[in-house]
């Protein structure tokens, strides 16, 4: 399984390194570690972040925890296996590709019956498998998303979807990607996305390094630019999609999918399908993480706000399926309605496999 | 003509003072000038902001232009005059109140016959009326707007339109006042505003001083919290109507429009009616005024995007007319349909006035 060197993390020599994300655009600054306990408060401190990149992070960091400290009794196992899972399932509640990393890596390790001294390798080896059938379904995403976009479209998304958030290209920002390579694409309108700005700090940064033509804007003026007509589809990712086809995304999706409507303009949502929990009738059911109240009320050493004010943070919403013009997933697109259960509608999507 | 103690400006013996606002909630900083220039760079650095302040401002400006250096020469008077418009007219073009208020002085200095020696005195008592009638004006709003809610609702507001944008207790802000006081009102839910964090900053500051309840949010989350049932009405302010009814107003606040229209929630503009603009026939004809891409690209020394991130910041947006549920005056309540020409419509207000 080969290691990957570019992009958000890596596996290299029996560690993990993964870029800072906390400290970007100011600083390219790379951490190695072979502690899955740093790994997790990376995830937990937002330096790793984005919905299938902490799929893959987690799926390292229970690889990490079993080579830096081999399992010798095999009635050890599932101890070890529950310690490093909850370890990782406790760092952020709602991406669902998280969960569905450490289903992975228990699934690798329930059925191997080698050595155990050589579980460590089987599931590192899961990990890079993780990563790179993520790569490959971003590809996968981004085609299947490029071919809904006409000629000389311009499009709105918001937080950041790319090879800072994935294992690859990218969801939305991977058919972003895809879109200008295949010159279907004038310019992306990028929301910042308060409170931490992922919007202006990372996705305006691979746009840059990409070279396709962005212009920065406060969340609240997305419905402004609809108005004048300036934006023609809205592209976002999500961190879990119910059976029923309501998703979970950065809050601020919600409003834009309703200003979308509102427009009549095409809200698509792209993801692949480890994002969708089939155990989760509607979105209603789905656990929204609440961030810190310092949040909002901080930047530095400056506040932004009076002491002891109130806020309410959650860190997202949930679009409901009627306001969802397509799904993008690796097996292709999906149109309402979608019915109550995703997962059959997958099933004969499958087949058209690229 | 009684002199203005409290509030966010007011002249006190030959000078104006004004609260900056740049530095709430960090401190409650006192400016005071004789010199228009200092007013004038106040508005366009936003130490004093609010449609109806900074029509206030500008009017004390003009007068303490022509008490600090009185006109010796009636064939002066005019040139004079112009140069003062000039300097505030220049300030910002969007809040319509400013121009408003300019033509009340000139037509005050216009109409003066007496000794040019007392003009300053007749142009500062001028100036003290229009302050003095926008407290009056929001004290009516005040009233007309709480009369439309009923007891238990939770309200949204965006930007800050409370003492801090007007002569009183403000327009949308005084609405909530009038309502908490008649306990018609359960919880104020405050969009922050960015990118200057008005609300944040300034109407938190406000409603934690008057011990009204109130939450903070990101802007995005707004229309989740319609969603969720939360809010039972939307209230903002304006800087500018038109005559078709068409509301320019902070930016964020047509996104509001569209998902209070979206949940079937109210959506009332409260403002005085010298902001109504019958020249312009509509929205469309409103100049909105673009700031520097700098308040989206750094707070203090941090940078919030890569250098030269390119930036679209309108400071305000246009709302049409058919999202607005009614706008509340100082003559009382319109509703749509608004007609072609809203000052017609105020002239049968008039007549209701308080």
């Amino acid at each position: 399984m080969k290691e990957h060197k570019t992009g958000a993390i890596g596996w290299n020599q029996g560690k993990v390194w993964f870029l800072d994300q906390t400290r970007i655009p100011a600083e390219q600054r790379i951490v190695e570690t072979s502690d899955p306990a740093v790994l997790a408060g990376a995830i937990r401190s937002l330096s790793i972040r984005g919905a299938p990149l902490i799929g893959i992070a987690a799926a390292y960091g229970v690889a990490l925890d079993f080579i830096s400290s081999p399992v010798a009794r095999r009635e050890d196992l599932q101890s070890r296996l529950a310690r490093v899972q909850t370890l990782f399932a406790s760092t952020r509640p709602t991406a669902v590709n998280l969960f569905w990393a450490l289903g992975r890596m228990k699934k690798a390790a329930d059925s191997f019956s080698g050595n155990l001294w050589d579980l460590g390798a089987v599931l590192r080896d899961e990990a890079l498998k993780i990563h790179e059938e993520d790569r490959s379904t971003c590809e996968q995403i981004g085609v299947h998303g490029a071919a809904l976009l006409s000629p000389g479209m311009s499009v709105l998304t918001h937080c950041n979807t790319g090879e800072l958030a994935t294992g690859g290209i990218g969801t939305a920002l991977g058919i972003i990607r895809t879109a200008w390579d295949k010159k279907v694409l004038r310019h992306v309108y990028v929301d910042e996305t308060r409170p931490l700005l992922q919007g202006a700090r990372l996705t305006v940064w691979e746009l840059t390094q990409l070279g396709i033509p962005s212009t920065l804007i406060t969340d609240s003026t997305a419905a402004f630019l609809m108005l004048q007509g300036r934006i023609q589809a809205v592209l976002v990712g999500a961190d879990r999609i119910a059976a029923n086809g309501d998703v979970a995304n950065k809050v601020g999706t919600y409003g834009l999918a309703v200003a979308a409507r509102h427009h009549a303009i095409p809200f698509y949502v792209a993801a692949p399908t480890s994002t969708i929990d089939s155990t989760m009738k509607s979105g209603k059911d789905i656990p929204i993480e609440v961030r810190d109240s310092v949040e909002l009320l901080r930047q530095g050493e400056r506040a932004l706000a009076p002491e002891g004010t109130e806020v309410y943070a959650p860190a997202f919403d949930v679009t409901p399926n009627e306001l969802v013009t397509a799904i993008i997933t690796e097996y292709g697109v999906m149109n309402p309605p979608f019915g109550s259960h995703l997962p059959e509608r997958l099933g004969s999507l499958e087949d058209h496999k690229l």
